[in-house]
């Protein structure tokens, strides 16, 4: 739906039309705007294809249409209309001229007619003139809007899917490099959850120069497996398989069995190299050096990471480079990749990943961009607006209920949702943040819920996750203790404190409720308690109304008075309705806008209510009269 | 003022400019904008002339400064700088190549101290080489914003003025058409209420076909002058004098001699003829003709306006017809005039008005265009925009308390404020609305204070206002019984019911108080009472702040009490305050936010106070404790 405010001098009738094509056709489409009030005109048009469509407005003055408008007015205020008769019969000649075929003819025709029947012209044929007149429009002083505007066209699960990361190399047996082969077998238990994307840290050969040890200290020792993003070894580069993961067909072949346990592999694109990358070697020129002929590392003065060293984007050969970039991503297309995760793109630069998306969504406008970048607003939603499908956000950061609602209220409103999808992640393998550290699995439990049901993309790294845990490498630091950037490490998956029977049955409820499946309906309501954070979410028709209620302390039970605006929702104001604790099963018989909710944090730290518009029969109040 | 959100990828310090320049010089002037928070920067320019300014911003990202942060960083952490310092050596040589003269030989030596002195470096030399840094900066990689945008410096006059419209026509003695030199004599009169501008309806020779004699009855009387508006007769057209009024050299020296009373006399520009015009003859192509030849008179159909014709602006020879209406304007110009009221703007093309202003003010911008444009806001917003330097409004219809602040609220704020000025007026010669018909001289007199101290700009149609003339020409309608349009009036200027004291007090206010002379400070405030509106209007410094507050109800007293942001005008929380009311001088103590005001429409119909910042003494209460 397009609206623009529509005007011109004078008093002469305006008509206006809606113009688009997709990228891939220069065929434009029409389809009339019709006028709302004060010169604002509204019009539609529906997208079919993925990719980008571009879109504008023309509008131009009718002739036809306020000479018919002003007869009518002489007609009635009873005037000699016999010159006006004439006059609209030249009008009408004029646009004969302009057109091919039978039409013409039609068109003079008509013109005799009105010369010589005049007001007496039968209704069939007036409606006659007024179509072909509208269709044969003279558009020759026409104005367009100064800009085509563009929409881009994304698969769904840009919009709606749940995402689950895990490093492959803990797939094995304890204590072994774990492989492709191995994580085939983990595929069960990550789609029995649920999820929808699973996500692998970059999986290609990792640096020995100073590769990090355990913990990120500086020096690793010869059994370290090194940080998977100091990509590129003597083994290979970005386009290669770590060999302790296996080779380029296991990968594959990995895809492909994902895919028929109905998980999208994702991969992470991280643009930059350790120091043994054969681009180092083969492309010096790619790579800052300094004074002394040393290759330019990493840094965030004073810290150094010398294990990694970024590429020049600005380098003379920025051709060749972005190229061989944009390559890469190619390759992994290739591989039957369609979902990236890419890593720190706020550090490359605007006009790259402007280009690199637009190059490879041109040819394939199906591929997923994840940007994660962690920084400042301005940059992140400037990323968006250039062509990244999804954004991960501050979620992480956003604890309280206040902070919650401030956020994602921005986030799930225009102009911030006109181009950004949020993705929100509870943890990263490198943010694991207090409110965790501290909580426990009842905080495990309620930021896995406000994920789910917040964001319609959502992800969480696992198993850490789901397993709880929350231990930092020390005090005041976001780092995982051993963290399995830098180690292996083996999972209790059977653990009863694990929340995948928690994390099974959301994701269930988001794949039955379509009202969780977009973020734009979002709106937060008062609880009258500051740890319950409460919120619905609809579809359009109102049939899907799901409303979730957190409660953020980990430690007690709380209770509060959630008030909703009954109309907005499609709820009864007169009489009671029910609502349907979904994970729970329970039935509650409400009344009106202000209702009780009490959250026991150690059984379940939320609720999610689904609403039906109206309690139908007596019989609905069973359950629990 | 100007802010912009700046910023790059990465994590280098960037630097920023205000690009501005007048429209008659291509030099650029810039100065550096500074960063506020969020990556928003800001900066200003100083206009000094009249006329349009262009201006931008460019940002770019400055090496040597991030490398100074950086390299302080690793000062700080005792890390080993020498490869650093090389690298800064390196940075300053290559400025030192983008340099002519004396500064590149400084900054030669000063990378070779950089390189043998490195941290050693005394201060003064390092403050030198930041300043040449930056002075120096590489700015290839510069982006600036896509626009040039602009801001048009008007003279002050089209901010704040108070007009006083009059038909020359009645300036004579009774029952004999008036003369300049006959308007000469009123002249002290109408300055000495203290008004600005004297706006007189077109001056030109009047058709005599279709002539329209008195309340607009279709035959005029051989001693009817017929409407001012219906231009030109074989005396001549849109530069030549209605011999009635006197000659081109009588008008001339009558714009002299109101000059020397303080008064500008503004023309009206009214671009269509009388069928008997000049042009009608010399030019046909100018104009439509109907079927059988005829000319095509103006219409709202089913109303005929026969003894008009418009031009017709999309003519073939439309750039003759442009260029002569251009030299219109110039003629008028030419005769010392400087002031313009166009009439009914919004049924000419908008292109045509954009090149006329942008013509007449790029040589004289001292030149003022007042909008009467009557029509859907969005029309009267892009005229606006085109150029004219103020508009007409719909003040006249906006008569409760309610609909007064709705409306200037609107017009007083962006986005509104940054390109309309208003101009408001409680009667015209087309208006005479239904609240002054009905309400009498307590209604003329609150409108007049409302227009006065809600615009900076305003005027009235005298004498008619001020003799309070209500009288409608029909049950419904807002013309004038005997109109001024078509016959000459007499008036009793000296009539004891004159507003004229009211109108001389009130002028003299606004000149001596700035706060009344800009319209962006405008608030409302809550009264507690549905007949007073309150308002103030403040400098920026609150050193000068004026509360008004009028009585719509022209029947009875209204009381309320007046609630005042008292923080955001200055006045004190926890002390009295003194407010003077000015029109009758008298001195109240005002306490916290909430004060009585009461108003007896019998009197004066409103209240205007203006507020010391504090009482400073004991001393300022003896006026009435």
């Amino acid at each position: 739906m397009v609206e623009a405010d529509v005007f011109a001098d004078g008093h002469d009738a305006l008509a206006c039309v809606l113009r688009s094509r997709h990228q891939s056709s220069a065929e434009w489409t029409e389809s009339p705007m019709a006028p709302l009030v004060n010169d604002r005109w509204r019009g539609r048009f529906t997208v079919t294809e993925l990719g980008r469509y571009v879109y504008t407005v023309e509008g131009w003055i009718d002739p036809f249409r306020t000479w018919n408008r002003q007869l009518a007015k002489r007609i009635e205020a009873g005037q000699d209309v016999k010159l006006d008769l004439e006059i609209g019969a030249r009008l009408v000649e004029a646009a004969a001229t302009r057109v091919q075929g039978e039409d013409a003819a039609r068109l003079t025709a008509l013109a005799q007619a009105l010369r010589k029947q005049g007001t007496a012209m039968p209704a069939a044929q007036r409606e006659q003139l007024a179509t072909l007149m509208a269709r044969y429009a003279d558009r020759s002083q026409a104005t367009s809007y100064s800009r085509e505007l563009e929409v881009v066209v994304e698969p769904e699960r840009a919009r709606f899917g749940a995402w689950y990361e895990l490093f492959p190399r803990s797939a094995g047996k304890p204590g072994v490099h774990g492989t492709f082969r191995d994580l085939e077998q983990r595929l069960p238990y990550v789609s029995g959850m649920g999820f929808d994307i699973l996500y692998l840290p970059p999986i290609h050969p990792i640096g020995k120069t100073h590769r990090k040890g355990r913990n990120n200290t500086v020096r690793a020792t010869s059994s370290d497996p090194g940080s998977p993003w100091a990509i590129g070894s003597e083994q290979g580069g970005h386009k290669s398989v770590n060999p302790d993961l296996g080779t380029l067909e296991d990968f594959r072949r990995f895809v492909r069995v994902a895919g028929e346990h109905g998980l999208s592999v994702a991969l992470d694109i991280a643009f930059q190299c350790s120091p043994d990358h054969p681009y180092v070697r083969e492309h010096p020129e790619w790579f800052r050096h300094r004074p002394d002929g040393s290759i330019q590392f990493a840094e965030n003065p004073p810290k150094k990471y010398e294990d990694i060293v970024p590429f020049d984007f600005e380098t003379e050969s920025w051709r060749e480079l972005w190229q061989e970039l944009l390559s890469v991503v190619q390759f992994w297309i290739d591989q039957g990749v369609r979902i990236f995760r890419i890593d720190n793109p706020h550090t490359k630069p605007f006009p790259f990943w402007e280009w690199l998306i637009g190059e490879v969504k041109r040819a394939q406008p199906d591929v997923i961009f994840l940007s994660e970048a962690f920084t400042r607003p301005k940059v992140m939603y400037r990323l968006a607006k250039l062509g990244f499908s999804q954004s991960y956000t501050y979620f992480a950061w956003r604890n309280t209920p206040w902070e919650i609602a401030q956020y994602f209220t921005e986030l799930s409103r225009p102009p911030v949702a006109d181009f950004l999808r949020p993705n929100l992640w509870p943890n990263t393998p490198d943010i694991l943040n207090e409110y965790l550290q501290i909580g426990g699995r009842p905080a495990f439990a309620a930021r896995f819920m406000l994920a789910a049901t917040l964001g319609a993309s959502y992800g969480i790294y696992g198993p850490a996750f789901e397993l709880c845990e929350g231990r930092a490498r020390e005090a005041g630091s976001e780092e995982y203790l051993d963290s399995e950037k830098y180690q292996l490490r083996t999972w209790d998956l059977d653990s009863p404190d694990s929340l995948r029977d928690l994390i099974t049955a959301v994701n269930k409820l988001r794949r039955e409720n379509p009202a969780l499946q977009t973020d734009r309906t979002l709106r937060f309501h008062p609880t009258e308690n500051e740890f319950l954070v409460a919120y619905t979410k609809s579809t359009e028709d109102l049939n899907d109304v799901v409303l979730t209620v957190v409660n953020v302390d980990s430690r007690r039970t709380q209770a509060g008075m959630v008030t909703l605006p009954l109309d907005d929702l499609g709820l009864p104001r007169d009489k009671a309705y029910q609502a349907h604790e979904l994970l729970t099963g329970a039935r509650y018989v409400w009344n009106g806008p202000r209702n009780y909710v009490e959250i026991n944090p150690s059984s379940a730290p939320g609720q999610i209510f689904r609403f039906r518009r109206q309690v139908r029969s007596e019989h609905d109040f069973e359950y629990f009269l």
